[in-house]
């Protein structure tokens, strides 16, 4: 199955102890495109302005990312710069620059419609609602949001959480969002506030599936050094849909190897800038990863012998 | 196989959003041993004061603890008051009277320094490097440590982190040790210095297991209530020795299990102050809940072939 997605494409300044590097290719569906295309073919819905370049829609191309569906609008491209500090858990902006963001209010065509695999990547609630609005029968949606929405657009954002079969969100913004610390309570408040299924990204830490009464802990990842988070979560989003898409396949277990999948597709997403390690990604090498995930977490179940009486 | 146990016995008063108790059974040894207690017969070997009540004495002996050894001192026994804020990440100390803790200097009986398991609990690094001249022949030792002694006693802590099996530290601590923010990094760092194992504690994040080139990732616990973190640290470094002092089995496999046991023992710690919990704690709760770890962390081996080319 092929994926659309709708989201931002933004040309991005980033800053990292590991250096500075200007407009470059960024935004949340630019991300979670890259990382999908690896497994089926996607579609992005999301506005460009006059000054988008040729490169990056080549670049785009060569990862099985079909952008006949992109907004070109009058004006410039939307614009990120922002910096990380020494520990690069906290992305600072700097400035933000909406620019054609604006004016984007897509009408999706009638093949888009009909998608059966959709990602809204993080944008506006609002738009985010227009979208879910023109889909005729998904077969599984997912969509991701931001702390800017949670204070600006609660409302509306709530009705995204219930409208949508998964919604990513970060530990910070769930926390925020259900008003607690415990990330575990939030997440069933979540729930029974009419979420279907939450995944809390948690970074270094992994993340959580939260489903009914079922619970999937992803394991993290001991990487050792990467030069840019941007886009961590949007790549992780990208390789889950990606693989749920390509496998067709949206059972629990379905699902929890696409949430590792995920995580693999934002481990090597963050060792680079931009989209520098994807572009010469393999796949024999999500492969390897993938067995690291599972080597790494791996254990027997208990022999109740062990725990015979004293 | 039996545990012997090096540590602090104190008299705890927290204040958690939960409510307040005044000199509850606490310190390193006691809710290590207690959660060890489970598995096998454990002896501690720790300084009270003569106002160290006999309740106390009794509660740890029907917990399977050898109270014989422990130390009985003129003056009043070490005590700590604390309290957590409203995310209960971080435990605030208010006053810390180490009283008998000042004058502990343990010499080990014969029986106790041919003790084959053994874990020194949070204490003075200088002390637990006294404790290792004594043993003759251990088969395994764990050790855990606290910033206190990072800060004060760096040098004395990394003779213990290069004699110890396994070395507990919690994950703030770690990055404090090894001046960077990053973990596996950090971890690695202290491999390379002479540590044989690492096992970071992140707390509500799970756990991690560095050794040589291999890596386990302890999954988090979805724990929506709990009353007080206090010795939630001890109880998983006393569950993981426990465990596999009974099974005496420390291949890679062993390790792996006795981890899990670890953090199910301080999954049930934190759920009450003090003992209260482990004080009612059933065998069967400790096997259902492994069962829940190993449900809510497996996923099947990918398939390669949905992998495949686009």
């Amino acid at each position: 199955m092929n994926v659309l997605m709708v989201g931002t494409i933004a040309l991005d300044t980033v800053e990292t102890p590991f250096g500075t590097k200007t407009d470059i290719l960024g935004g949340s569906s630019a991300h979670a495109a890259v990382a999908a295309g690896f497994f089926t073919k996607i579609s992005i819905v999301a506005p460009v302005g006059e000054d988008f370049p040729q490169e990056y829609l080549d670049l785009l191309g060569r990862h099985n990312i079909d952008t006949s569906k992109l907004v070109k609008l009058n004006g410039k491209t939307f614009r990120w710069s922002g910096y990380y500090e020494f520990d690069m858990n906290q992305a600072h902006t700097k400035e933000t620059q909406l620019n054609v963001l604006t004016e984007f209010n897509p009408q999706l065509d009638a093949e888009s419609r009909k998608a059966e695999y959709v990602f809204l990547a993080n944008l506006d609630p609002d738009i985010q609602l227009k979208i879910l609005d023109q889909l005729e029968s998904p077969k599984l949606v997912a969509a991701d949001t931001m702390d800017f929405w949670i204070k600006s657009k609660r409302k509306a954002l709530f009705e995204v959480i219930k409208r949508v079969d998964y919604m990513l969100i970060n530990e910070g913004e769930v926390r925020m969002l259900m008003e607690t610390p415990n990330i575990p309570l939030a997440a069933r408040r979540l729930l029974k506030l009419g979420a279907k299924a939450v995944i809390i990204k948690k970074g270094e830490h992994g993340a959580l599936l939260f489903k009914d009464d079922d619970h999937f802990s992803v394991p993290s990842y001991p990487q050792e050094m990467f030069k840019d988070p941007t886009g961590a979560g949007d790549s992780f989003a990208g390789g889950f849909i990606g693989y749920l898409a390509k496998t067709d396949d949206i059972s629990d277990g379905g699902v929890r190897k696409a949430l590792i999948i995920g995580s693999v597709m934002a481990s090597f997403n963050i060792e680079d800038f931009s989209m520098d390690r994807m572009k010469i990604l393999k796949k024999h090498e999500i492969i390897d990863r993938f067995g690291e995930f599972a080597r790494f977490s791996k254990f027997d179940a208990l022999q109740a012998i062990h725990l015979g009486g004293y």
